[in-house]
């Protein structure tokens, strides 16, 4: 299947086997993020994740959690990842590592030991990690950012209360390197404090006008 | 590659080979939504309004504009259509058809005798026609509803304005059987709203809360 999908979507297969970024001058200063696609992700918490960070122009990776496959999202969106988790997560160096929520989706990240190795990684350097939805709580199980001030989907409130200092009325949260945010009526502004971090504010409020999003950095 | 896709998501691929949707007494009365994916259509159009409708249980099908085929969307998010339009062309009974935005994407809607037809056929029974951002200039272009109020993308304004009664100052224009939007910051308004004339406005606020999102009927 993947060397069908390659004839189909050769830049997105390709990525695949390629590490390197920095392909010309022009992008010698590109900042990457890499999102995590699991099986029943929310698909528009993964997809306005992914579209805002590319219209910043942030190279993202979209790494399948359990390879290239593609991936049944929790609303029936079937979407195909640019590689696999497997082959980035010994090689990465992103400048923020997301996690998109949904239910089941988020039960397999906090499920993987590959998602605990790549956060506890991302954590010890400093970068930054970004979580929506139900993933924080991806965060609290792979033991990332105890005691920091977060917030999350509602109903995800009690698995945090105790670790966490836990905000109840802002749509983003940022500590440090920590930027969680609470679901997907939430995700433009999670995605743009994201860009606003990595590539600086006055990018952020282009996307945003662009995409007619009311932008209050 | 098809046969591939069905091993890996019999549910999806299957819709392609079925129209009846009526499975059940339980959704007898579930009302029905086509979303036409083109290639460069916008990824964060095309998923809120999929996901959204699906929340409120409308069946939503997703037909790929040239066929089963993985659809590359305007920012590389490579997305899995159920079924092909011209398998539902001409057996469709749709409650709505949606047309999500992107540049390329709404070039190829405008540039598809197919769309014109399934467009024509939906608004010669009264049948709900919803557009965003760019596709709103596909309607024009298929000669669907001239004369009515619409908006769009307000770079869309001069290839509408002498057609339609553009609307500047709404992010949502209805006027009986056409819905119209701006952007990737208003699909979750333009979806609430198709979500609220096909099952009423209690199970869009009810979605819209599950969302966090500020739904305003």
């Amino acid at each position: 299947m993947i060397s069908l999908l390659r004839k189909s979507f050769p830049n997105a297969i390709t990525q695949t086997n390629r590490v390197v970024r920095c392909k010309s001058k022009q992008d010698k200063c590109a900042r990457n993020a890499l999102i995590i696609l699991a099986p029943g992700a929310e698909e528009m918490e993964f997809t306005i994740s992914a579209d805002v960070l590319r219209r910043a122009k942030i190279n993202v990776t979209v790494a399948g959690l359990h390879g290239c496959e593609p991936v049944k999202c929790s609303r029936s969106v079937v979407i195909v990842p640019d590689t696999s988790l497997e082959h980035v997560v010994t090689r990465g160096d992103y400048d923020v590592l997301v996690l998109p929520g949904g239910l089941a989706g988020n039960k397999a990240l906090m499920n993987s030991s590959a998602v605990g190795e790549v956060l506890r990684c991302q954590d010890s350097k400093g970068g930054l990690i970004a979580a929506i939805c139900a993933s924080p709580t991806a965060l609290a199980k792979h033991g990332i950012g105890r005691g920091k001030s977060v917030t999350s989907h509602p109903d995800m409130r009690p698995q945090l209360m105790e670790l966490y200092c836990y905000i109840d009325d802002k749509t983003v949260v940022q500590d440090g390197n920590l930027i969680t945010s609470r679901g997907p009526g939430t995700t433009f502004d999670f995605a743009l404090k994201i860009t606003e971090q990595l590539v600086g504010v006055e990018v952020a409020k282009e996307v945003a006008k662009a995409m007619l999003w009311p932008y209050k950095p």
